[in-house]
């Protein structure tokens, strides 16, 4: 089968015709297939704002501006990969424990088609289940998780399964590896002192926006690699990481992060990395007015594709 | 107690102070209170577009515009009644089921203290355990419910409690009485050709909003009128019933709909029938850029307690 | 001097040039000009929603949709009329009287040099300076008053200038003759039973939304033409006399209101009256993102102008 | 080939999925398929506002809310249809005569498959190509036009192919009879007196908005069905024919046009009519910032859709 | 009494209940409270874009958001201190000098009460009155004023109380003492060359954002705090300061201004200054579509509170 | 003739008037003007977003909040310079090259009158039709280009005349010295390794935004001003070379771009260069619902006006 490849814009306009991201083919039979954009439409455990289950599609639509060469990491997306839209996964809104098992299950197979995911989504509720799939293949794994929050809160309202609590669960059930995972971009208002404490007590190590600014992205591209080295590992990336000025569309938004340059910087750093998935979550459309969020959340899906074929030596 | 009432806008500007509806003393202490507005912002309930849960914080920014006469009905609010914003009642987002709990038993109270209570959803779920509060005190109510969709569809995606299905489960919990209700203003394409005659099967009476048109307000609410008698009556107005163009921030919106000048006609129309309460549900604030919905959703509420004071021949 | 006319669109794209109303020539030479469209950018009046400094602008920018033969009164504005974009008065924001006077002047000078105004809002409050100007060459008035609101309160927070209550002071000051006069469109809540006695008290008639919904606008003009008669009159649009679907970007919208093609056919059939003066108030851009509300002021605007030229026989 | 249907929006959530129409399948395969959705997304041909390039894709969006009966009509468009989403036509944005070429090409290809065309514009300038294309097939066919503007304008800016000018190109280039065809719903304001003679000496029969809303829907439809008989007709529908409040985002848009019911009703007027092809134009996404009138096209569509499946008495 | 706090946002959800800041409690008894929220809806003083009448209510809305441990500055509200939302004061919306007695008279309360009040405006008008109450309990303070203009204008129209003029006002007036005062974030264009000259002739020390942005967020903090000392200071933080990206809600915006993180790390440099109170001002929620102007300003107000809390040692 | 000045916002508020760039005075007699304010409302180039033909009106609305004295370069406008607002060039919407011929033409006026034109877009494309009138007057220029992109791109859908092409057009046209011209802010995804090599091969230096980022403005403006020299230099301004944050409202948005406070550093730091003309583009009102994007094209334009009277010693 020959490489799944993006339309060329300079012969068919980027608005023409049906919305996958980047206007690659749309299939699910992923035989050959490099990476794979995978939809996660699902925002039931957002604690504040909701919406995210238009995150996927006005990611797509923002995604029909990327050209296929990314001079940033060196890589013609079109000479170097096979690369495809799969859709989205099947959801249950309302029901946080059924979409998990959905979640789990149709990653999976996509997983076992042996293609890179990178997931669209959805609330950051939506990480966990996509960890335990990871688990299945691949073991434990290292989390590089960019974000204003630690999301390790214990609970929210008595109940365990939110968007701001999937990282302690996933070292509580044994899916991620946080003695070599890094949690950065943390800011903003705590509900108590220790609440960072308590994600540094779980094993992760935290990188603050604060030290991002004062010492810069390259140091903090050092730290990270340094801490992940050659470990399998899935980076997900909230939108909220960035400041409101350039993501206004997030559930939970904080003032104060970093620039969409800085953000953007920081993944091209990550090149050469072992990453089995990434993930791109907490866009939610209905408060994005100029589109600049769901924008920013394709640019960032591009280079997380991008990164699955750094060091490719040879296009097809 | 004296009674509670509205602050005078012509003494103090309607844009100052902390958001109540019509800036009425918030209290949960309901002695001697005639009616009580009750936030419901629950919207887990929704298939399609979320973002209820916002709905009662904007009906009561845009109630700040209303004055406390109401020409329509002739009635004098700070005049004739004792009414308050009792709060909102708690919710657990992501968990319709435990949501349930906590506002029947949160309604339970406001009806214990023998206040008619006038509900800012939230989605259209909410409906459900409100009648199953009010059922507790007033047996098996009828209903008038004014909407664009019967709601009265098995499940969605397998589950029972959604915004799409209340009205079934309302009759199979034997919380109304469907022979003596009706539902009106219905419209739009639908499932299946058995709809519209699934919700007849269940015994309540409907009116498509094509019969509403052509035969006019003062014809259905004569029809109403007569189905619903001497009955105790709760009424649901979901904000779809009118067209989008009057209020594009609902969840489901359906083209072809009343005017808002048809739709307040349409309440004004049943003075002196026998309320025990009233909701008017899925105002979403973030497809509402204009704040005609919420203005609307206000308006709805204004027109309900102004019900509630029909025929009280003194003033305090 | 030859007449002034608006643009041809059809030569020259509608969208260039500096914006002037119809994209006519700006002039303060009133030399021969039959009718002129004068800003007025105040708002300091207004008890609630404010912007409407910004009205004159965005009508201006609607207004070069329009094209010059007005259909419905067979009127051909390039043909009939010498017609101007006066520019706007000039006003002190925040301070009310200060602009009562510089308005009144203002509008003399448009008055003196023989010209027809039809002025751009600003808030209701310009009203008042508008008719002492008229009132210093023609005397009192007949007032032809378009409004969801009478505006004769007595006063807000004790001042007795704000847009509430110019129609009281026009008569307290002997400008218009309220027993020649009608208001038309009232709806909505009101402080108290007697509000709208007390503008009958006045000596204004009174037709409201419900009487023009209900026996239709025929029989409105009907009303109108036999109490105007052969009156000078000046009318008054306020935006909100339309339902806030139709104008959501007004100062006060009170849902029920009359569509635009209601309010459209109300003007049109004040053919022949004897009009010295009109105003269309209270858009505000702010509240107008879709632009509807400037777009309904321009066509407001434009009938007004094509009223002037009415029974004009003779094409220049 | 089994028959293709609209994906189950109580199985599998509406926002889940690639966005196609009603989430149809998406195939330029032909084959046995009754009727297919085509987008033209062309906007060069626009004289004022710009952005209907997008329009396609923002009516797929709004499509996920439609249901397949349609109750009006007493369709299931799951049952007695196949039915396809075909994409984009290829245009090149700036370059009006290439489009054309590609648009006429496009669609021949869809014709010569037996399907019938419902055709999402793109500015009203793509009438003319698709017109070409069904004359090649189908000869002169009769014109159902329903727009607020004739669009028989000779020319604009000394061009002949704009979006105002596409119903006199039409009948010079005998590819409709115009004799046979009605135009309705014209209003507004004109460039000259004789405007609307000049389309009725091009043969056509015009319905004045004005005619519509005096003599009522039924009316129109009688007069329409009369003068189209049993010809082959083509629909088109320029969003502007309803009004600003009910679709904000059209082009030119003019106040005082039919509701959305009215428009809807007079569509669902025409069953029995020998179709052969509708386009639905002038959907400019950027000034449609609550999604209204992308809503209001795609039910237009649908409604379309089910024209085209009325009278097939036998389900698959 | 005991402390008042915030509420619970993982007790109770977030967007449950009435708006107040931080869902604090809302009391005008002000025992035993250590700092007070208090709003100034007032935006008649503002010479460009009005609105700030409803910046209080939008920054209660943003405010939902914020969780009480501030780990910049060490600092757990829900701990240290006792705070209340106090609710609005009263105002005369198009009556600058009546609202400035009412404010003043306002604000004394608070501090009579010995309450540290957080203002939230409001134009900037309202800080001239904010320092004649302060004068009166603190005599001549020290001013921090954080802001694109310097706002010493002599007068505008003629006129002398705007938002242009308060601290040219408030030199005059005795109330603070300029020499130990510091305008930090000035930029933009100007009326004239002198115009910066004239607040240093007025005693100021002015910091452009020039300088702010060459050397450094950490040297303004070090020139500010040499300059205010142990002086009683008030800080005024005109939103403008930032970029227009970051705050777009504003007056009068200016381009090339702080990012958000810039202007917080600002702030939060000041601990252990003498500050006798606050105001956050120019948040126009018409202008802010996104809400990340009343986002941003609501995390002012936050640092503002901490501060007041710095260097308490104990919890209660 | 005395010299023509923005009108005194301190004497007639800003909001007043007729919406001229500054409310400077509309004139096309050009008669010892030094610079002349020039609107190109042309956007048929556009490969993507469309709208820029409302830019120059939405620049000069922004405008009105200038003031005539810039502290960055020390130049008082209304001292130093005769400066008007000539309107804007006729164009034909929908026809590329019509629209140069006419655009070059209504230029040459400008440029034979001696007037500095500072060009108000449009789309990028219209930049070539100014190059070619520069080129009659003044040879080949110099391009000091402020871009994301390169725009040197061959064709787009095999037309050599859109947005994306004209910087090749130029160097093949001989309209640019290539060698002396620099290009800067270059970033985000190409369609191929060669396309910025092919830029290079042209003649043109190169800057890439994550150069300017790396190295710093001054290092920016240093290599600029070394390259241009003393040659006549034309600046060509593409909005989107700044980030989405900071101008959403531009055609191809690439995230991860400059801030406005260093896109305007950059512009200050070329005082002194022999500029023959501006231009500012890709400002697109319809996506700017802040209007931060054409506040800040209205900056840049005011920049480039100041650079026209730097090193003028002598006021009127």
């Amino acid at each position: 089968m020959s490489p799944l490849k993006p339309q060329d814009s300079q012969a068919v306009p980027r608005f023409c015709g049906i919305r996958t991201f980047m206007r690659l083919p749309h299939t699910t039979d992923l035989k050959g297939v490099d990476a794979a954009l995978v939809g996660v439409p699902f925002d039931t455990g957002s604690t504040f704002r909701v919406g995210a289950r238009f995150g996927p599609a006005a990611i797509r639509d923002a995604s029909i501006l990327l050209r296929p060469y990314n001079p940033s990491l060196d890589v013609d997306l079109s000479q170097l990969c096979s690369i495809c839209d799969y859709g989205d996964l099947d959801v249950v809104p309302g029901f946080t424990e059924d979409s998990y098992s959905l979640i789990a299950a149709g990653l999976g197979k996509v997983l076992d088609a042996g293609a890179v995911p990178v997931l669209l989504g959805g609330d950051h509720s939506v990480t966990l289940p996509e960890l335990r799939a990871l688990h299945r293949i691949h073991g434990k794994v290292a989390l590089l998780h960019l974000d204003a929050h630690s999301d390790t809160w214990d609970q929210y309202f008595g109940h365990p399964y939110t968007h701001g609590t999937p990282f302690r669960r996933a070292v509580e059930e044994g899916l991620v590896n946080p003695f070599g995972s890094v949690q950065a971009g943390l800011r903003g208002p705590l509900y108590g002192k220790n609440d960072l404490q308590e994600a540094r007590d779980l094993g992760y190590t935290l990188v603050t926006c604060r030290e991002m600014q004062e010492k810069g992205i390259p140091w903090t591209v050092q730290v990270i690699r340094e801490k992940i080295g050659t470990q399998k590992v899935f980076c997900s990336f909230d939108l909220d990481v960035v400041d409101p000025a350039y993501a206004p569309g997030t559930s939970v938004p904080e003032p104060g992060g970093l620039s969409s340059g800085e953000a953007l910087e920081l993944i091209r750093g990550f090149g050469g990395l072992n990453f089995v998935g990434f993930d791109v979550v907490e866009c939610l459309p209905p408060y994005d007015p100029t589109g600049i969020t769901s924008l920013l959340a394709a640019h960032v899906a591009y280079e997380f594709l991008s990164l699955t074929a750094v060091g490719r030596g040879e296009s097809f």
